[in-house]
């Protein structure tokens, strides 16, 4: 077998994500994963860590995508304006086609404690890398905290619509409806 | 030894908080904080199921202190008033002679990333818990969130102001300056 193979990242996630649904996360190993894909174990050890890495691999590059997204946002851009290009450039990963993929990887986490508190850590620094983006444009605190929760909190329902079954909307859209209500919503607090 | 001992759950937090602090939390056993504490390697078992429950097992109360203030504050408290009715039951926990003793945790906790993601989990529970307790008063999402999220960064700036090395504050009067200090922000968003 060869050392370069076609999409062999791709391959090996599916692989994982269908073996985890099948036969649980817990008790599939990395070599049953390539063993799936059609691939040696030492090209998923290319690929990934582990096979939690499987799922959330992609964090630090939705975390640099939403950092970017606020630093390169317009001098113009209002803090809300640019958290709401933060959840522009996550329309960029959440397309159409990846909708079956998301939907799969949810179902694994749900069932499994430990990813699931994987998964909040994960949304913390999503959060925190927001706020620290939003800093850098001359947001100061308490606005810049405030701003990245109200966009963390937004993308979390977002994400949680745009997977539901019967779903047929842009992530962007539900996006900045969220981000829209939770802003709306700041008015009803007192 | 008797299966008595008084004040042996404090006993042991105390020298468990020693040990981490000294030797490192990975490096210390529940053995040896027992005997730092002069009490059986049992007891330690009977008051904690491990190391890491000297730290967090406190989390559980704190969850159900938020959510009883919460459900328990007037009809005619707003959003924000049932949220600060949270911060103020914390205060009871958070008491000027605890202090000393949450500022040796705050430390162990900062020296490993485990334990700094189990902390970010802690409050992510906690925020999901005051938002289920504004749900029960018929607050609807997305306010109810909403008012979470910002009680749970109140808390959390709180937290950090109140342990830190020149403060004379009380744990209520800070917290409830940075919830007001964030209700504010909610005009700077744009």
């Amino acid at each position: 077998m060869g050392r370069w193979e076609p999409n062999a990242r791709e391959r090996l996630a599916s692989s994982a994500l269908e073996l985890f649904l099948e036969r649980g996360y817990e008790s599939t190993t990395a070599a049953e994963i390539a063993e799936r894909a059609g691939l040696a174990k030492s090209t998923f050890f290319r690929h990934f860590t582990d096979k939690r890495e499987v799922l959330f691999g992609g964090q630090d590059a939705l975390n640099h995508l939403f950092g970017d997204a606020i630093t390169g946002a317009p001098d113009s851009a209002t803090p809300i304006d640019a958290v709401g290009a933060a959840l522009d450039a996550a329309a960029t990963i959440f397309r159409p086609e990846r909708r079956a993929w998301v939907q799969q990887r949810q179902a694994v986490i749900a069932g499994n404690s430990d990813l699931r508190e994987r998964e909040l850590l994960k949304r913390a620094t999503l959060a925190a890398a927001m706020a620290d983006a939003l800093r850098k444009r001359g947001v100061t605190d308490p606005t810049a905290s405030l701003a990245a929760e109200l966009a963390s909190l937004a993308f979390r329902n977002a994400h949680t619509l745009w997977v539901g079954p019967t779903n047929q909307r842009d992530f962007a859209d539900i996006a900045h409806q969220e981000l829209h209500a939770l802003r709306a919503a700041t008015a009803e607090l007192d």
